[in-house]
């Protein structure tokens, strides 16, 4: 079982943000979105479709005055994609926005869509179905997606709301790191932990860390390595991820 | 797409840990698996199976004097539950365990030894697969199992090492609390968010809350609701789960 192969378009827009507060990120979404007038908005993420694009259209009147319709909205999804300007995937449930994308057979009219040139903006799960699956997400199982597979618009892994082990009287359960690290026992592919206040921007086959907070790079066999903000991460645009590693024991 | 049709036996015997340190629950684990000399242990929640039965042999040559042998040791696992006289299954991640079940098809003889009165004792990752889904899991889906179906041993949902919602600025990304209530969005099924500290005794049709650090009762459309130490949630164990809401708009 592997993941959706890497799109690899020269012509390829995307915006990925790690989720939480995306105020400091305005500038480049404005950069990212701003002349498009057929923005799409894919609300699956959350119970609520309605309730969600009115949010998102609260949000965006402001900064970035964009208008976005809910592709929920429209008689055929495929076609609205097709004729779509921009792409703006919202966050709330990986699973949940995953199982809509297989069910309305979005993945390949999106992939093609971004390989045209047009903008890709995920926050959160949007940054999550960005990836070659969904197998980095925070997120709970909620419902049973036909597959973890996901856009495949960049190949490697997220990991998004990274967060540093809390002090061990606080810390329940497994810490973020290590969960990651299991991961990598079962996957050779790099993933990107991404902590809120960061996000990724990419250009065709070039890719850059921006933001303030930084992010981590975990990599199998190798020590964890620590991206500043502006920290150029193009080589990641040129891995090969390997899912379901043969080393795997039964 | 739904979970295992629970297993309803009145001769099962169950203990459902909520992970973490499992020393207050000595006495019960000890009255639960004492008296058994075949246990085998499943050790699939974790990459190294070898070490993972040596470390869970070393604590339960402690207070439990216990011999477990790992189910992967044996040239068939599924003829090694069918001689078995204990079940214990550690924890981990639950994704890698419910993979493992499937893979080696061990679903239905481990329903059988349960209906049979083979005790089961599940911590953590053992306590998810212990329900219809895994659904209610905090792990990561770090593989992809062919269904998040588990072994419905019980009727209902466990959400293991719950965790009440941390100070605002301690707090990224969703609460515990939110996640279960974006579950009864697609699932009408009841969840028992069981803190560490705290266990489940059942007998045939009678549950207890075991432990001193309580629990909470998630359901759709009703307050969630307290569970105190000593609890009988034996009504529990008459549910009837529903996954996948015809409710679900898209």
């Amino acid at each position: 079982m592997s993941g959706t192969v890497p799109l690899r378009s020269p012509r390829a827009r995307i915006l990925l943000h790690a989720g939480g507060d995306s105020t400091s990120a305005a500038a480049d979404i404005a950069e990212h979105l701003g002349p498009c007038r057929n923005a799409v908005f894919l609300p699956y993420a959350l119970h609520d479709h309605d309730a969600y694009v009115a949010s998102a259209q609260e949000q965006r009147d402001g900064p970035l005055g964009i208008q976005l319709r809910g592709l929920h909205t429209f008689p055929s999804p495929v076609k609205a994609i097709a004729s779509a300007d921009a792409i703006v995937v919202g966050g709330g449930n990986s699973f949940r926005l995953v199982a809509a994308l297989h069910r309305l057979n979005l993945v390949e009219p999106i992939r093609a869509a971004v390989a045209r040139d047009v903008p890709y903006y995920g926050g959160s799960a949007g940054a999550n179905v960005a990836c070659p699956t969904i197998r980095t997400t925070n997120d709970m199982p909620i419902v049973q997606p036909p597959s973890l597979s996901a856009l495949g618009l960049v190949p490697f892994q997220i990991n998004p709301h990274y967060v540093d082990p809390l002090p061990p009287e606080l810390q329940v359960g497994e810490t973020r790191e290590l969960r990651l690290l299991q991961f990598l026992e079962e996957n050779d592919v790099p993933v990107i932990g991404l902590r809120e206040g960061s996000w990724l921007r990419i250009r065709g086959e070039t890719a850059e860390l921006r933001g303030g907070s930084g992010a981590l790079l975990f990599r199998r066999g190798r020590d964890t390595e620590t991206l500043r903000p502006g920290a150029d991460v193009s080589h990641l645009m040129a891995v090969e991820p390997r899912f379901d590693s043969p080393e795997e024991s039964t």
